[in-house]
């Protein structure tokens, strides 16, 4: 018999995944997790049944989360990413030898080294020289550090159980408050679709807009994750994603990248009207 | 106990909607065909079991289709529609009062008299004035008509069952003769994530391309189609997408769309790498 894993993208709609393997199933002290393998996205993990990352589609989340505020600011040093235990973003990250310093604060220490058993493909940089892990609540990290960073990379779950602390007015404004003058924030953001991460799209955006100088999204064709049409959040004390965009910086380190590129990076800003009305009335 | 509309997405993927009512279900003499009421996309219909159009998302599909033409060309007068028994292509271009003439071609009969009854929405315009019905193959009509068309809206179901033939050389070769000089033909092109569709997508580029002078693929966030990472074909004799957008067409017959916008349309263009390369490999 056929085992499938279903993820309810809402109450009225199922999404699901033939199973090969399910490889691993543990309850940590924050959260259930589990790792499969399958036969259309390859392995991938879920944390309390909510699908993560899958190596068939984690490249287009990655290259998107990373490149995009690299472009923009190519002087970027010095780099926190908050969760993110898969370490796909620090992977993407440590492509930039101009990146001196990649602190990376994830809560669950049990889903960073069960990754790096069995999802190597985005955790194989997380042994970098460069790379700093710190295995606490990133919400308190950044109200008690006195370290300074050019980019934080919030690389969160959804806004429910361990990832809820990490959508907050008091977390942005932490967030903000450690950031170099050239700073920028990019974040998980949500889908604008289905009605629930509509909500937590709008919130999001209404919080970072209140304390970031610039604060926008961006949006990439992810189709793991529901309804395939995902965001990013943008924010920054001033730079702008499409004006300050610099042309060659890929190029200039020799980063092949199998989703991100320039035109890409300009397009992902362009929003529905039905999305651009949401974030209005956010 | 619930009922569910599941759409196998690959052998290894499903999509399941809940259903609130099975409106009707019969066989016409080309394919199955049900009409749905769900919870979260509103009314739906499949033919042979295979999602055509939502209440929720339809205007996302019906928008592209046919904003992006008459931007690029507002002179576009004559217009031919192939399938698309739903009616939603023609109500996006009876918005434009420069629109003369809409010739459309669906083979099936069934599918235009059931979505006048149940799906309004889409529906609603094929009674416009400007609109002539032909119920007949649409690969036999391309071959046999003496008319001219500035633009064509291929808009069709996969290339399975009765859509098939919209797919072939002789097809797009047809097409291509009865266009006028600034000609535009404009498509369903499948997705190019999960290799069903992949490769159809591939197979329609390539012969599009040894065709017209100008042939590429725009995209656009459509959830309830596999993947959600839906695209279109774009040929024509010349026009370029963007270096020949006009800016201000919808602006001037005052049509508000609420996906569809001038940086929507330009972005639709910008690909992912890897749908680049599976397109230069086609």
């Amino acid at each position: 018999m056929s085992k499938w894993f279903t993820e309810d993208w809402t109450n009225n709609v199922k999404f699901s995944i033939k199973i090969k393997e399910h490889l691993y199933s543990s309850r940590s002290k924050y959260q259930k997790i589990d790792f499969y393998d399958s036969y259309e996205f390859g392995r991938f993990f879920t944390l309390d049944d909510y699908l993560m990352v899958t190596e068939k589609d984690e490249f287009i989340y990655h290259e998107m989360m990373i490149h995009v505020p690299l472009s923009v600011n190519p002087l970027i040093k010095n780099v926190l990413v908050i969760g993110g235990g898969d370490g796909g973003s620090v992977r993407e990250l440590t492509r930039y030898p101009s990146v001196e310093k990649i602190d990376m604060v994830e809560i669950d220490e049990e889903v960073v080294k069960m990754c790096q058993k069995l999802l190597p493909l985005t955790a194989n940089k997380l042994t970098d020289k460069r790379v700093n892990l710190y295995f606490e609540d990133g919400s308190k990290f950044v109200k008690g550090t006195e370290e300074k960073y050019d980019l934080i990379v919030v690389d969160s779950t959804d806004p429910i159980g361990p990832g809820e602390g990490l959508f907050t007015t008091e977390f942005y404004q932490n967030c903000y408050n450690i950031l170099t003058e050239n700073g920028i924030l990019v974040n998980q953001h949500e889908s604008p679709y289905f009605d629930d991460t509509k909500y937590e799209m709008k919130r999001a955006h209404k919080k970072l807009k209140n304390i970031f100088e610039f604060a926008t999204v961006y949006q990439a064709f992810i189709p793991s994750y529901a309804s395939g049409h995902w965001l990013f959040g943008f924010a920054s004390k001033g730079l702008h994603p499409i004006k300050d965009v610099k042309e060659d910086v890929q190029t200039k380190f020799k980063i092949k990248t199998k989703y991100y590129n320039l035109e890409v990076h300009k397009a992902a800003f362009a929003l529905p009207n039905y999305v651009k009305q949401e974030l209005e009335n956010a």
